[in-house]
């Protein structure tokens, strides 16, 4: 998976993943009348607009990004039919070439831990297997420790899969824990030395882990001193756009040839219709290309 | 739901929560065979044997224990079949009269922390209100600090439901960060003081909060210390049994009068027919409930 991203970066010539991270209150005005027609007013409905939604917005950038990042919490609120549409949504953007990393921060230990990798290892039963989530990586929490990671880790060598853990997140509040001085270091940079030590076990064919991190936007010191505690570690950045990020922030993130990162935008190009002067009631995929041709061009003059 | 945890807890004289972890693997023949007969050897099949199993187990438990905990990854990993397994397990529990506690694990910031509040909830559509999930408390995970948790504690307050975050977990490798020393005290103690401030807005009537705490039972001298530091706040704790802990370990964890915790027992309790002569082939929920005697035996010797 690691190696795919890496070549498929290259040849769109654009680190960006695409956060498929839907909400009611986002859904165009079409979209939403069409299920309520269908469905009334029901989580089926909701599940059938983010459905709707999310595949004219991967028809819209399946050119221009390698990837799409859809958070599962969204779905997920939706109960059944809301993670129905969350693996609609996965199932159509593989049609279109994309890699999905499911961003589902998945946590556990032992035999939970176990279960939860079935995300990306499937499940057998007696001889027959069923591989019910189709992610090609997700995103975890360390907190934990290695116990949590350690099903993910074999898995990714086996079936060429990803995981991304949380190392240093772009939230205010990620000081709390994160930021604690533990010897001479933050509490991050020692998650960044474990989650690096088990990338070792799952290093791909061009310098990069199958083991990567989470690595928030909005922390651009951190970033580059990140990126040198960690070279062989591929980061997933958020908090670009809607969070305050900028491609200048991420400068220092990447390696030197501007590679090792892929950065995600949500609602700053998925919702861009609604603050596009441009919109006309139901082109709000083509906001969307518009705002991933504008963070293609400002990450390119900022990273390479 | 903190106080009517404990209410229930009075009542029955047993502070044990039963974790409804079923597994493939854990599955009684006949169960089993019902199941591959209706469905063949589908995920479907599988999510009919969980929820047969978990009916059995609650009708052998109802009346002894206050709550069960339903652990999700074992569901997910069946996809939409498993989680329909989760649901139904929680709508029976409820219909005996168990509290049930999610154990989701989930941790995220923002809208999407909004949205997994979603399981204690549920959502809104257009006016009309669906709750989903039903869970009446879940687990959390701290690493991204109080933006994650805050959706959470005000629906806590509002609909009087329950969360247990993670402070010091029972696996072996817990201690790569939740023992790093930062100051005078270890991570998971700072988290506990996290946790406690936190669960100072959600208060019960009772003298505890309704923001918990999961403590493993596998560290004896960290649960009674974390119990001076956290004294408004109950103790979920897990690794009792198959993990090692034992009712002897847990007495500091216990406030004066025996009260502020629930311990969980899973593969103890509902696999205890794998280790019993007196299984017979399909009475393993009778299994069940002699271990749930025995465990409530032992802890009430332990803890009072």
């Amino acid at each position: 998976m690691i190696d795919k991203l890496i070549d498929r970066i290259r040849e769109t010539g654009n680190p960006t993943v695409v956060g498929l991270d839907p909400t009611f209150g986002m859904m165009p005005e079409n979209i939403k009348k069409e299920a309520f027609e269908r469905c009334g007013k029901t989580p089926e409905a909701v599940a059938r607009m983010f459905t709707a939604f999310n595949r004219s917005i991967i028809d819209a950038i399946a050119d221009l990004v390698p990837a799409v990042k859809p958070q599962i919490a969204m779905y997920e609120q939706y109960g059944i039919e809301g993670l129905k549409a969350y693996l609609a949504t996965i199932r159509y953007a593989k049609e279109k070439g994309l890699i999905v990393i499911g961003d589902i921060k998945r946590g556990d230990i032992a035999s939970t831990a176990e279960a939860y990798a079935g995300h990306l290892a499937g499940v057998d039963i007696e001889g027959a297997h069923f591989d019910l989530w189709k992610e090609d990586a997700v995103t975890l929490n360390p907190y934990m420790g290695y116990d949590g990671i350690e099903p993910f880790i074999r898995i990714c060598s086996e079936a060429d899969k990803g995981v991304f853990i949380l190392v240093r997140t772009s939230n205010p509040s990620s000081a709390e824990l994160q930021d604690l001085i533990s010897g001479d270091r933050p509490v991050y940079q020692h998650a960044a030395e474990l989650v690096s030590n088990w990338g070792l076990g799952a290093m791909g064919r061009q310098g990069y882990s199958r083991i990567g991190a989470v690595v928030g936007a909005t922390c651009r010191e951190q970033g580059a001193e990140l990126r040198r505690l960690m070279p062989h570690t591929f980061f997933l950045v958020p908090g670009y756009g809607a969070q305050g990020g900028t491609g200048e922030d991420l400068r220092g993130y990447a390696d030197a040839d501007g590679g090792g990162i892929i950065v995600n935008s949500s609602r700053g190009i998925i919702a861009a219709y609604l603050k596009d002067s441009a919109y006309d009631g139901t082109n709000f995929a083509a906001s969307a290309r518009k705002a991933a041709l504008a963070m293609r061009e400002d990450l390119r003059s900022a990273i390479s």
